[in-house]
């Protein structure tokens, strides 16, 4: 499936820190920069996601900022 | 001002399509990844936002999701 | 590529609209009703977006809210 | 009052597990599609949500994405 | 209906834009602030928003950071 | 740095709830709104931010909605 989501940024998971209904994943992505992303325990499970997976920060384009 | 928003990815403004009321920037990153980011024509032109500018794209951790 | 946002709703579409940066896409799912989605022209292009295509409806959770 | 976000998708509740600060509610859709919704546990008490109330899944069109 | 959406601030419309397919709605708030909300021309012609109405700027706590 | 993110609405740190990833800060804002917001317990910590403190509720436009 193609998803319209524009923006995917390759990386590589380096905490998986599992909350009581959410989940912090943080990326390590080509620049060294850590990519954050808060999303539900139930995806980090049936995803399987742990330390050392290479993955992709996914992000909707309305919801990316500009700064200068 | 410190901002909460905890991912800032360091880039260099490709594209600038001004809409109507919306405009597209396209930022290309580190790893030659295009981040493209729909904000207002009004922060647009506050910002002096062109092409060849260096920035950040930045957004809220709750907004990315992650593929595997 | 499996995502980790976990609402996924299937329709067809029943118009886009093209706008000058950003597009309209509207679904109609199972119960008849109406979902909206805005989303870049780039990605109604790339994807070749058209009415009476199949496709589902995708959302994060953190992004749906609750009406009783 | 009437509200701006034009997606409202009519469904039941089929589950609310209460977190520290956010909370997943789960809602069954007329096709059988499970919508999972974060909200806040302050909404959750507020609107007194429950297994079994009949409500609605709402979500603003800028934060639905298309699959094909 | 009640909304799980938190935040509720009463405002005033200074300006309706119309855009290609989404339009940009801007709100004075109590102190003067301008708060812009950016919606599909679909919701402005529906509720028939003008300059001068009294409104509610809503926002889902999730989409709200903290600048110091 | 400057920020495409429009509005800025000034107030005072209320309320810091700390949760196992996400944490609720309500902001009051001069007519004396609540205004909460759900973010990332690291930022909590990194902004140190604690109630009393002077703040400004950060909201991209497109996830602001409007009610009539």
């Amino acid at each position: 499936m193609k998803l319209s989501a524009r923006n995917k940024i390759k990386g590589t998971i380096t905490e998986v820190k599992i909350g009581s209904v959410m989940a912090k994943v943080a990326v390590r992505i080509a620049d060294g920069t850590i990519v954050n992303s808060m999303i539900t325990i139930d995806s980090v499970e049936d995803m399987d996601l742990k330390v050392g997976d290479e993955v992709y920060a996914i992000i909707k384009s309305t919801e990316v900022m500009i700064g200068k």
